[in-house]
């Protein structure tokens, strides 16, 4: 299906399971290092970072939203544009989800039936549709260079009917994603199945099975993260992930902390997005090795050091916690940006830290070390 | 009184009076290439920029507001965390004002006396006192390489006996301050008197009299942009920066646009501040050697150009129009941070080429080019 899309395990650690990955997704636009974090640029922007700094901060993926590119500016008009990466000045690889998600969450009068789902926009309440041929056709037209087929996501806690319901749903969208992928998509592109089923095996062993019958370039794992706490998570992944083939790529959408990432990457997940570094970082909150510190605490109005004198970020070494309070206080953009790279800087080390470990077989020892240290 | 403040005038161009000036200012942190813009840091950032991207843009200098650091985080504060320099990680060159235009214009319940001016704080309404011993002190404090005497700025229009009696007030407080700056101000130090007395020349006459007579490291010209407008600023300029030494710098506080600046260099004035280039870049509007765009205008959502495809700014040259506006329409971070990166860089490009004219004494000719061209 795809010339130059390929993955390939390089190695695997950890405890019992031995079930840390360490590989390669190689993609026309370049390769990702796996276990990969990839920033979230829902708008075609990762929010109050430079495209050059969330690249020097170590990251060689994005996602972004086809909900939020298809309302505004339109998918059309970035394809006019050349595309998505063009416009966005960014020549990485992109991961698009495939909008069902937010169409649930965050559209208004949203109407789900089997075709796919009818909605009126968040931003200017025009009326929109959304079915798996369209959601595709989006996602080529932005030219992204991962898709995500068109699925929905239980919420929690779900009831095992209306799981099971839903995910043979999903099974047929994902029908109808790869047909439409077929037609629209370009040399190159991957399309992504992506395994529901909430927190049931045996919901979660039949999308598998229905999948992999399909034949995808990649796994995603959908439907967590979405309430059951980090243990039901866990558990799910441990009844999901080792059925999932292992020369493909698996990512779990949405997660997480890093101490979720930690646990997933030893459960067997290759990647991950989450707005959280981004998030958190607009909200004055940065991510250091010891946990995470809260920068509009009036005890930082003093501090004089760095988040990380030993980073290699200039954000996170080169500014006082003080200067950060201060910023924040005075509501200066600064703050967000400067959080924004020190916490999307921190990520990315962080993965590099489990590829190390990977690499050289030390895994469950770095796992350990972390969670010693680190204050989630 | 400043071991290691100097000025060299380097060489002069322009028309009949071939007033235009190329300088250097030599400070302890390094020199200032004269006409020389200074972005404003107001609460110790340039808001919206990285200090990198700052001097990136050619900026020699910054400008930075005492009244606000003052309150927040507060001058004593930022001096047991080393000065303003390392709080705010800016090595070059900085100035600061005196506080008293602020002071006047964002507090609330200013009271002026021959002391000094009392007043409560605009952030949280705390009462505070600022005199000409307490204004130099604070500069000290905060360790700024140029300061600024303390003195009040009248508006306009203004008679002609208050602006008299007001530039009096300021050549008085202008000896206070320089006694002050005898006993804080450090080695390398510059403080500079301001000249006041509104449009009237015989008032501009005076006050540089009285301050010439003191003797500063440099002088400001305040009392202008105030309202008056630009044919009454040029006129006042002419009677004014013709009678200021020559071998001392002339700043020209709060300007400006463009043409402003290239109707000042043309008239004798080495530095300006504003935070025009700044505060648009917030706003959606971009400066371009074509003149003003903005891009908030549904225009520009279809426009595939840059602002400038042959400036060295990233962000003037990486970015399409309709990529600037829709980032603006989605209230996203990245559109302050591109406009202002490209503005600030636009203002220094802009400068350097006024430099670089009257090195070549040619700047009667520039200036005629660049006016035919740029729409302000």
């Amino acid at each position: 299906m795809s010339d130059k899309f390929s993955f390939e395990l390089k190695a695997v650690s950890g405890g019992a399971g031995r079930a840390a990955r360490l590989g390669a997704v190689t993609t026309p636009r370049g390769v990702i290092r796996t276990p990969a974090f990839m920033p979230v640029g829902t708008a075609a922007t990762v929010k109050a970072m430079f495209p050059e700094d969330v690249r020097a901060a170590g990251s060689d993926v994005l996602l972004c939203n086809t909900y939020h590119l298809m309302l505004r500016p339109g998918a059309e008009r970035i394809a006019s544009f050349g595309g998505l990466h063009q416009f966005m000045n960014w020549d990485g690889p992109i991961l698009t989800d495939s909008g069902g998600f937010q169409v649930m969450s965050l559209s208004k009068l949203a109407k789900l039936s089997e075709k796919g789902v009818t909605f009126q926009s968040h931003i200017d309440g025009s009326a929109h549709e959304l079915t798996p041929e369209r959601s595709i056709e989006v996602q080529c037209l932005l030219g992204s260079d991962i898709q995500m087929q068109f699925d929905e996501c239980t919420s929690y806690p779900c009831a095992h009917e209306a799981a099971q319901a839903s995910m043979e749903l999903s099974l047929r969208w994902a029908v109808r994603s790869k047909e439409a992928f077929e037609q629209y998509g370009g040399k190159g592109q991957a399309l992504f199945g992506i395994v529901q089923g909430s927190v049931y095996p045996d919901l979660r062993a039949r999308s598998i099975e229905g999948l992999v019958e399909m034949g995808f370039d990649g796994y995603s794992i959908g439907g967590l993260a979405v309430g059951e706490g980090q243990d039901v998570m866990f558990e799910t992944l441990e009844k999901t992930a080792p059925f999932l083939p292992k020369d493909r790529p698996r990512y779990l959408m949405g997660v997480g902390t890093p101490l979720d990432i930690l646990g997933a990457v030893e459960r067997g997940v290759d990647m991950f997005d989450c707005v959280m570094p981004t998030r958190s970082g607009r909200h004055g909150q940065a991510f250091t090795w010891d946990g995470k510190v809260n920068l509009r605490n009036a005890a930082h109005g003093e501090d004089t050091r760095p988040l990380d004198a030993n980073s290699s970020c200039p954000a996170a070494r080169d500014y006082s916690r003080a200067y950060l309070h201060h910023l924040i206080k005075a509501g200066e953009y600064l703050a967000p940006m400067l959080l924004t790279q020190a916490n999307v800087h921190f990520y990315q080390d962080f993965m590099a830290a489990i590829r190390a470990a990977i690499a050289e077989d030390r895994f469950a020892a770095f796992a350990s070390d972390f969670r010693a240290r680190y204050r989630g």
